[in-house]
């Protein structure tokens, strides 16, 4: 296993412990520990109560500490424990409530009994406490000291954004979301492996499209980039990925923006269709991240996702034990050369046109490998395959997808018959786009 | 059992006894049954030769009696006890025959020994007697007594008319007929059926289209129909449905348009797939009914059939064994219910438009339902996949179709959004349509 | 087995012994041939060296002998038994080398120890013979004699081109290769195919289209013929056929078009859905042929091929198991067949339209068939058919896919209808194509 998904993996672990909620210094502290690996990220503070569209910033939450002291005196629910046992958003309390009381405030599975929920308020204001199923049937009746010591005040909701300038101000969007407690999967894999995307692509050398890099609290967040940002990314952002649960190692999935053949679309299904062959194809209807608000009428941003194992579809999705035994090194390396593979394609594609009628004469141009550690009989099928279609108007990715052939794959053979000056670019970004 | 589906059954077992043809008083006298039902009908006589594109009105077919007597003095094809006995358009005729003169004009089914078939000679004159395979085989050589009280004059061809205005000028046709004489699934059921979604029309609020229904003789109807209306029609009708073979209680079939995605094919196939998802879909190539003239080139109006069992695919078909049992109450009522919901979907069928940007905040309007017969969760999720897709350009049929759920239990919740003002009407009636 | 496919098969068996290849007297002395049966076919000789885009005419190849003598004196790899034995376009040599001297001059198929290759070497002048793999393992160390008596000089490129003039400039295109020496399948059924082609195109009455046919050395030949004709090609041709691999008795196949839905393209498949339904249908992929010329970008000709059993696919091919074996009459026949289909599809599909609206009544006009050696039915279920499609915007051909019938069997009922004025001519060659 590569040192990048070691890397990968231990930075999961610096997070996980960290309690982050949708605001609050959790969240900022989380976003300090990313900031480190890509300095130019920007940390956005919005104020308590700024309008954005339909909604408005909701109140800061923090929290210091929470538990229950039982009738027999033993300390349960601890936060300090697990940030899991609190209801996000749980207003402070310091009182005694008998046994009947408590139980309207517990939250449990009795389906996962050793699982702790992932509960939160945001929108309406109460107290919890999420509790494993077991230690929930042991509670006997008594007498039940409750202690939260959280706030809730005006204060603002934090994200960071990195834009990383190419030749061009067209723009890949790239999106993930901090927003979740100690869980692994669903969510510290997306922010990761979105920070290790942003680190390679400041270093990709030529790069054309210009990166918008985001990581906010899920929904409200996306809510608030786009009522400040959305008109400038309708008319820049040609591709997007919201990048979420992408650090197991079980399955490949893929679901579509609501247009669902945006280039964003077509890269995704090009590049799992030839790495991950058996990768799970959702529908724009399973939807259930930030391309919620990404993909809205009026919005119309050509954002999809591509994950491990999507949010909802495992059974540790919201609870305790999404956690490091879940996520793996291994898991989040396969994501993030999936997504990397998919930028690839977006740099790779451009128009190309031959000014050679007919088929060219490879031989006197030293076309034919001599030496090749591929096959050259597949090497040149591949370029007399890419040279039919090369017409000037078809793209390099749309001519892949035609050759059925790796785009990624083609890059020796193009960067050769540019060279040989067989192949021009007539368009550096496909107008069509 | 409903009361409607009865109610059904009991015009057809009313209608049954009348000999009708393609002229003559048996047409009128069932029209007449009909009007008692939508008084605003009008009753329409076209006279013997008018010109009709490449045909023209055929002359006034009437009959007051027929029979054979046998060599021993029986009575035998006694068009009272079946009008089928009598080859349609049948010339008068009072004359002995012997045995052998008689076979040429006699017509019985081989293989269905017990039926009478229906035969017409509508374009050539001459006359004949239909006759089960059983009784003709017991017919022995002798003389045959020949009495065919009918006579073919100068007079007119009868039809019926209904104009049910509604907002817009904009058309719903819905065709049947009424030539047959006793067969019951075809053909009562049509003119049946298309009686009662009148009276449902007539009274339904607010409907936004006007419905022309008309109950014609087939094929020479529908032509002269045509030839007086087609052009107006070309201009108004957005959708059409033949009501025909709509009493059985076996399979439901679908027959499209001649172009074959008509706002009414594709309202006739999402009725279809949601309520009856085994229904038989047939090619226009399978076409035999008033849809021969609607589609033709140079007419292409978008009419296409919902059907219980079709035309020509049940064993019973265009004999007397086409009866009331046969066609039932259950029969009848599914079919209505089919093709109200085909209108529903129509007068459903606009383009909204929401003014909010992002997915809006339902908490706070209270679009959460609290109490609810339905599953909440189900009703909820239908409401964020319309507002996913009612971005201002796509009407509510098509929105309808890409979330896969029946137009009609989106209504309550389109109800609701209209109300709450987040969703505004852009087209009532999509202009594409 | 009828005559003509015994004078497909006589022609080949007069081409076969002779020694062709993409230059020289073999390649005239075949075209000599092919001209006796279609004496208007012009031989064009393109002079060494000239340019023809990225390439050049090479140099003319003409050989008269060669062969090996072994050790103990026996002369093998004889020239005259087969000019496969001799590798294409060798230097000429006279010398004596060692064992292992030869063997790198050996071409053999360990595979199929009983078949000599076939090989070229058309643009690295270098000498060598082909052989049995079972001759070769017989051969032990010593010294052989090797003999070789061709000449490389400046000469011309030959090729035979036949334009038959049709009513419209408009034409259809028919190419076939004739480089190479004594095999069957491929390749000289395609050029027998072709002329015979010739000879009923030249004889047909009221043919609409030009018909260019040429005769040509393979890539080198395409090449060369489409840099002294595209651009007329390009505004005239609107279908196009390789001929090649047409004579075997196995499979029917058929490779599309660059563009893959050229009118050429969907006749073949109409032609072969028909005739051939269980015809293998390859990807442009699979090319490899003329059409990787005809069908290159800014050429982009609408050339398909329809083939009995292809190139590349079959075990004999391109050695000397290709052979008067493998070809036979009926193979070349059915191939003919084929071909000529598609031809009369191309011929019979023009636009029209009736001036009848809804649909004709046949009976007076006497369009019901009275006597036919066809069932009635099926007839004027066609001919409704066809009616119900002709619109004036669809072809011929568009409306016998529609209704799923072979347009040539339509030919009687469209005849009848343009006699009785039903049906008149829109568009002689659809504008559209």
């Amino acid at each position: 296993m590569s040192n990048l998904g070691t890397e990968l993996y231990e930075l999961c672990q610096e997070l996980f412990p960290i309690c982050r909620s949708i605001t609050g210094n959790g969240f900022r502290q989380s976003l300090g520990i990313l900031k480190k690996h890509v300095p130019a990220m920007k940390v956005i503070e919005v104020p308590t109560g700024t309008k954005c569209f339909d909604w408005e910033v909701p109140k800061e939450w923090n929290i210091k500490d929470a538990y229950i002291v039982t009738p027999s005196g033993d300390k349960i629910c601890d936060f300090k424990k697990s940030n899991l046992h609190i209801v996000g958003y749980s207003m402070p309390i310091n009182k005694v409530v008998d046994y009947e009381e408590l139980q309207k405030h517990l939250y449990s599975l009795p389906n996962q009994p050793d699982a702790i929920p992932y509960i939160t308020s945001y929108y309406k204001e109460r107290w919890g406490f999420c509790i494993t199923q077991k230690e929930r049937e042991q509670l006997t009746p008594g007498e039940y000291k409750i202690f939260i010591d959280s706030e809730l005040k005006e204060g603002a909701l934090t994200y960071g954004e990195l834009i990383i300038k190419g030749e061009s101000d067209k723009e890949v969007f790239i999106s993930s979301y901090l927003c979740h407690p100690s869980m692994a999967n669903n969510e510290l894999s997306g922010p990761v492996v979105a920070t290790y995307l942003a680190k390679w692509i400041s270093e990709l050398k030529n790069r054309k499209y210009t990166y918008r890099i985001i990581v906010i609290p899920e929904t409200i967040g996306s809510i608030t980039y786009l009522s400040r940002n959305y008109r400038y990314m309708q008319r820049n952002v040609i591709a997007g990925f919201n990048v979420t649960c992408i650090g197991d190692d079980r399955s490949y999935s893929y679901l579509p923006s609501r247009q669902g053949d945006a280039i964003s679309d077509r890269v995704a299904l090009h590049v799992l269709k030839h790495m991950q062959p058996q990768f799970v194809s959702y529908s724009f209807l399973d939807r259930g991240s930030d391309e919620r608000q990404y993909c809205s009428p009026g919005i119309d941003l050509p954002v999809c996702s591509i994950m491990r194992t999507k949010y909802g579809r495992y059974p540790e999705y919201h609870t305790s034990l999404d956690d490091l035994n879940l996520v793996t090194p291994e898991g989040l390396l396969g994501g993030y050369e999936v997504l990397k593979r998919a930028i690839e394609c977006l740099e790779m594609d451009e128009i190309l046109s031959s000014d050679v009628l007919c088929e060219p004469q490879l031989g006197k141009r030293g076309l034919y490998p001599t030496i090749s550690t591929k096959s050259s009989g597949s090497q040149v099928k591949d370029m007399m395959n890419f040279l039919a279609y090369c017409d000037g108007s078809s793209s390099n990715f749309e001519i892949a997808e035609k050759i059925n052939t790796p785009l990624w794959e083609l890059r020796e053979t193009i960067d050769k018959l540019k060279e040989e000056g067989v192949l021009n670019t007539v368009e550096t970004i496909p107008k069509r786009i």
